[in-house]
């Protein structure tokens, strides 16, 4: 393939090609003049509109990428977008301008239910709040809760939500479950109960999200949810920051009206807000998929959708435009059974 | 039972019967008059030879008893200790002065246990460095590791040890394990393999500590082991501070020669030690047993030997004295096949 034959590829995911550089290569091999991101964090909607023009093919991250963006790069017929969301891609501007999108929906799952069992020990013992306390030479002693005797109610079994349930089975909890699909097999039945998510919200000691965004989905947890929880419960969230309306989670956390928040994701990120001053939150940087095994095969498969473009071939992983664009109503409905 | 036959009974352990009042009820009902701690913490060693005369029984937390102590209570018979660590009361003493030494071996275990995996989680993705990071309106986006990836070595598989493992066996993580009792039946076999000491700190990608104190197992890790360990080994203590050389840890830490630490045992406790300033140590304080169902636990099986002492009825759980004094060395001795 000669100079001029050659795709151009921009890659705005950061990090890139750190936890394995198996990805840069296949990029290389397929002949992709590749360009790593050079601002080192995500771009704003601006700055991805200044830099994309001329290229063909988009690795992309977690930012926003909208009709305008599009339309600064007539060439670009590929976004590879690492991990599960596509909530900020403008899904119908692509397909109008005939822009694949594919994406790696079962990379980050083993990654982010294994951060969501870590949240939840972090809660339940303080171990963030007890670190905090000794770097400042105090030694707290706080009496928790041991996560087998906790009622964990999930809402959400897809690829996250299943593997959370396998492994909090192993810690022998109860579990309540929610979904859009009540006849999801979720695997070992012992101590799974399907229920509706308003039975979660009154009986769970903690609760956990595992769902897409959506516009049934955004602002599932308010004020009113809220209000029904358990004076102790503690909310996780390490699937969208927009699944929860964070005023109102102040609030409830201020008011010690329930007992904690461990947050990965955030409506806004990075995330500055008020939960930040808050003792009993523990927070993280949206780090769910952010392990060596599954950065490296988000990025090697977002990588091999990139090399089957430029040969080619179909993608593997196509973004399911029909059941995101055209029946999202339908698709993510909460079950109120 | 009428005033003067009352038994007078000092709680020194902090905190006491707020998990569950039903541990105070054991003993009003017993017909005990008890005193809580008045310092709500731990007393050093003058504090308590100071508050224990004229009691008959002791309720103790983690606080060191020695002759001295004991010499200062001529009525005392009885020390019950909340807990697995007989490390800190002098046993040899008490069996001179015909003093009877209780313990709660089962209790913690699981409380204990739980926590090992938090820290674990919270090394392998930072997540109170995370934390940290968003309080200070910093977002670190860390690569980490997952734990299902890692090969754990579980130094010690007793109460605690074996819970451990079988909390890491749901992870689906590959586990080398040590004790000075090889044939221990852990349950399921799959992935566990029994290997000498040495070769877990050569080969473990984390290495826990669940060995008592004893003469043979404190400085067990020092600069010699962790000289062995690989440069990413995370290792962690929920045992007892004193099995690990505190100064050598610290500059193994600070060159980076492993990759991190979670301990919540300490040699001094409260600590207030270089530890406490380095990035890559989590650190809690000594709130291994501290869940609700743990303490409560602790606290109530503490008052029953209280109960039984004023009863005339032998205890349910002595201090095993034979094992603990008189055959210390060949009872903790390291394998080292």
């Amino acid at each position: 393939m000669n100079g001029k034959d050659r795709r151009r590829v921009l890659i705005t995911s950061v990090p890139f090609g750190q936890a394995d550089p198996a990805s840069l290569a296949v990029l290389k091999t397929a002949g992709a003049d590749y360009v790593l991101n050079p601002l080192g964090r995500r771009p704003t909607e601006e700055e991805l509109a200044e830099m994309i023009g001329g290229f063909d093919a988009l690795i992309a991250g977690g930012e926003t990428i909208t009709d305008r963006v599009m339309g600064r790069a007539p060439n670009l017929r590929l976004i590879a977008r690492l991990g599960i969301g596509l909530d900020k891609v403008d899904l119908a501007a692509a397909r109008a301008r005939h822009i694949q999108v594919t994406y790696t929906p079962d990379a980050p799952a083993p990654a982010v239910a294994e951060l969501t069992i870590g949240l939840m020990l972090a809660l339940l013992r303080f171990i963030p709040q007890a670190d905090r306390a000794i770097r400042q030479r105090k030694w707290l002693r706080p009496v928790g809760r041991r996560l087998a005797d906790q009622t964990v109610g999930v809402i959400g079994v897809g690829r996250v939500g299943r593997r959370v349930i396998s492994l909090l089975t192993g810690f022998g909890c109860s579990l309540l479950v929610s979904d859009t699909a009540p006849t999801v097999n979720v695997g070992d039945p012992i101590n799974v109960h399907w229920v509706d998510k308003e039975t979660i919200y009154r009986d769970a000691d903690i609760i956990t999200l595992h769902l897409p965004r959506t516009a049934a989905t955004a602002g599932l947890i308010a004020a009113r949810e809220l209000r029904l929880m358990k004076s102790h419960a503690l909310l996780v969230n390490t699937s969208r920051g927009e699944l929860v309306n964070e005023q109102d989670l102040v609030e409830a956390l201020r008011e010690g009206r329930i007992g904690g928040a461990g947050l990965d994701v955030f409506a806004a990120e990075p995330y500055t807000g008020e939960l930040s001053d808050l003792e009993n939150t523990v927070l993280t940087s949206h780090i769910g998929s952010m392990s060596h095994d599954c950065r490296a095969r988000m990025e090697l498969e977002a990588a091999r959708e990139v090399a089957r473009f430029i040969a080619g071939e179909p993608p593997l992983q196509p973004a399911p435009l029909e059941r995101l664009i055209d029946a999202p109503a339908d698709e993510s409905k909460p079950v109120r059974s």
